[in-house]
């Protein structure tokens, strides 16, 4: 089935959410719904959606996955709480990191992410909930990127040909997939959401799993979590659509104390772009550079190296696995 | 023993020469030298002071090794042949390449390069060619680094503890030791070398291999050597100390013709420095930066995604292993 395409000119947010809110009501009819809440533009558009269609028959969850960035869990439940929306943090890091053990193929972490999140922590959630619908935040650019193989998102099945229903007992609604980032920020913004969220730039699925190139441990997300602490704060006022640490498997030598360090690098990408179709590398000042680079030598263990990533999208992509 | 540094504000390069010309004829006597020009200042100014000391008793050689630069033997030779000194190549690449097969550590890749170097192809020419001495450019930094554990150069080995007429049956002379890599442009130049010579930029011993991250084989090698070459070309005029293509073995996504494409990654380097002890990336014009990629992503087999190395040395070196 062909998804019509709602773009952020044609987007009538106040008509868009009432007709979304009334679809969802009466899909969900006298049941129960559940939605996990990342704390991104679009699932939190969706929390949002849902919490104005069900009230208190949306169960709101944040899986704490281990993957996530430094003080998102906390910062995210006292957002919500002022809009009256009770979040549930979920504690599941072991199992997350369990699942990835020993994966280095990125499709292979994707996959592990996806099967632990569904059928593990979620499918658990939802058996114990009674719920029988998922809400989720998938928007059109996953599904053309999953469709055109370029990278499997964890929120795509129906475009795949799989029956979440059969596969993980429940149904999906997807109230965001007619439109791309854009128009979901429109939405967002409408639903009373505040800058800091409207405008959040786009984080991944995977979370810093996808800024780990190789095997994902505890060790290496803490040092990635780091990296991603300091490109945020340093870049917070550039004005980038995205900006964000890659922690690299490949090592390369160094100097410490006079001595030879075989120590780490990060790459920092930081992308100009209106929709994620197409992106440029921000041409940030050097001076802004070098301060990113002090930082990053001295406040993330072992890091001896930072790259700056040049390469516009296509050939590259936003995130690197 | 202590090495007394001659710095370049204090050389005086004609002097030098005929001291160190003086020096090299009584140490050889009627013997026979030998030496191995890879065409870098530090071993062009060895060649031009061993053959102004001794004239036809020294036998060059240039050892293809497989890891050299696009048409570097050819350029070298015909170089050579206007001074009067006739350079011989000795193909010796599969040696090389055997050598390193499933060599991952940059030290083993180091230690198989001069062991394959110096024990097997060049101890062979020395023992047909009857030469007891070895002429070899060494100079202060190499000597530095590799007491200081931070790098192992391949041809340091009194300041080791290692005595070669031991070990490999032969005597080294390093006549270029007292200096660094400025002093050593000033005798080049003095020499009578071309500016193309005496202000080249440093080349690693290792050659291509230090541009290699993890295991090195020909197929590697061929696509560093184009990256180099594109690299070398671009930022010929920039004024830089040196420049580099680096080829990683993590592979990072990319889009080919709408589809993903698990690529690779090279990271250019390019240093403003004046002695290789200190250095900073050059800041490069974006403009500039766009031009390489451009020429990256559509002249190198396989590439997705370059990326600009912003870090100072230290902690950074400037190879990457």
């Amino acid at each position: 089935m062909e998804i019509q395409e709602i773009t952020a000119s044609g987007l009538k947010p106040q008509e868009f959410i009432q007709e979304k809110a009334r679809e969802i009501a009466a899909t969900v009819g006298d049941g129960v719904a559940i939605n996990a809440l990342s704390g991104g533009v679009d699932s939190s558009a969706v929390t949002m959606l849902g919490h104005k269609a069900l009230g208190s028959k949306l169960k709101t969850y944040f899986i704490n996955n281990g993957l996530m960035r430094k003080d998102e869990p906390e910062q995210i439940v006292s957002l919500f709480a002022k809009f009256g929306v009770k979040v549930e943090i979920v504690e599941a890091q072991e199992k997350f990191f369990q699942a990835l053990k020993g994966i280095t193929d990125p499709e292979e972490k994707r996959e592990a992410i996806t099967q632990t999140f569904y059928k593990d922590v979620f499918g658990k959630l939802v058996r114990e909930s009674g719920a029988k619908y998922l809400l989720q935040g998938t928007i059109l650019t996953d599904v053309d990127e999953t469709v055109a193989g370029i990278k499997r998102q964890h929120n795509v099945f129906a475009q795949l040909g799989i029956d979440p229903q059969e596969v993980f007992g429940y149904k999906i609604i997807e109230p965001l997939v007619q439109l791309r980032k854009d128009g979901v920020r429109r939405v967002a913004e409408a639903l009373g959401l505040p800058k800091s969220t409207f405008n959040r730039m786009p984080f991944p699925g995977p979370a810093l799993c996808a800024r780990v190139i190789g095997e994902v441990t505890p060790e290496k997300i803490n040092t990635v979590r780091i990296a991603t602490a300091v490109v945020e704060e340093e870049l917070a006022s550039s004005g980038a659509f995205q900006y964000m640490a890659i922690l690299h498997q490949d090592r390369v030598t160094g100097i410490r104390d006079g001595k030879r360090d075989f120590g780490l690098q990060i790459e920092i990408r930081c992308w100009d772009s209106i929709d994620a179709r197409n992106a440029g590398p921000t041409r940030l000042a050097y001076e802004q550079l070098d301060k990113l680079v002090k930082r990053m030598v001295t406040e993330v263990p072992g890091v001896v190296s930072v790259t700056y990533n040049i390469t516009a999208k296509p050939p590259s992509t936003m995130e690197a696995i």
